[in-house]
């Protein structure tokens, strides 16, 4: 799994049938310590993620393997939202409570 | 899912007779407001994007779970038209209507 | 599906016994203007291209999706040779007849 | 596979279910000799890896091939603690006894 | 599938089970003309190759496609033995024999 911050939403109307009621959630890839990176994907969403935060999006095949994506033409979905990091024994990311 | 803007067409006539009668597309991978990047894949279209678009495209196995493209030795499906894209509460990009 | 050059051909004799009898193309990635970019990957061929042609290549599990490549360890196959390639309204890339 | 260094860990309480139970560590890309190179995935780990440990995992589909996640939606995981690493004859990396 | 130097070899005590018996090699990416380019990989080897040997690997799914990697947790296979490269009719890689 990669480490992504929720950065924003997609919006889109016209899309293949198979995606409708799916969230399209906007990631950024971030470092460890919740940086963003300056690069982006798109994703569903099987955890309910909101804006800001710090979560785990698995990609491929992977990312149909939940109830929510089987058969469904989607190659990164988020997976989990992450409460903390642990670096060499001190904490690199902490989530706001 | 990736971010790309539909920049062109593929034409060829000699290829594996599963790709016969399959749109080629050639995609621009973008930011989120809409900028490209100067790198290019030719993807599949399963929503009838037009030159200049901006879409979401899936890539792996994961382009091949739609009707049009199951079966076939597609690795690059686009699945989306997008509408808007919103970051940290402001539109980042938002199709000319 | 990527675009790329096919700049020459790779000879093994010790090899996987799935991949005998499969050609085995160098093939350059390329812009859309047929311009090589200096990084390479070897696929196998489903439409006997030639030196010197632009391609269109599947990468994965979807380059097993051929009659010629099912079953194989194989993940990337040349699928179609590319007679032109249209941005914006002109013409990028021509092959030459 | 791909070498990384056991560099933390990552705790997350709202999550895809599937994944309850798996442990997820944060893993740092390497070279052969251990150096850090400061990207970052997140692995779930099949042999009880510890902080510091140069490790080998699997990516994609790949990752799925064991008992522990079969059917899950993990893209990545550790398969093997490295005990050492020879390059040219001399040996590039060693661990700790 | 990827050019590649056989560079060394991987020990591992402790791992995943169904990786017992399998070769680990250290493999470094490298250019059609033979060098090597600094970044590495560990595959395993269905083709017996050597420490300097330039070899084709495939990975993902497609690594799995042998008698001896299906149902494995393997993300790279060596699969051939390079003899020979050549491109644009001169010769640009030929192993010592």
């Amino acid at each position: 799994m990669l480490l992504g911050k929720v950065s924003g939403t997609v919006v889109s109307t016209r899309k293949e049938h198979l995606l409708d009621g799916l969230t399209l959630l906007l990631i950024e890839h971030c470092l460890p310590n919740g940086k963003g990176q300056g690069t982006f994907l798109v994703a569903t969403d099987s955890v309910s993620a909101g804006i800001g935060e710090i979560v785990l999006y698995t990609t491929g095949s992977s990312a149909r393997q939940t109830e929510l994506t089987t058969g469904k033409p989607i190659d990164a979905t988020v997976m989990a939202i992450v409460d903390s990091i642990d670096m060499g024994g001190s904490t690199e990311y902490l989530k706001d409570s």
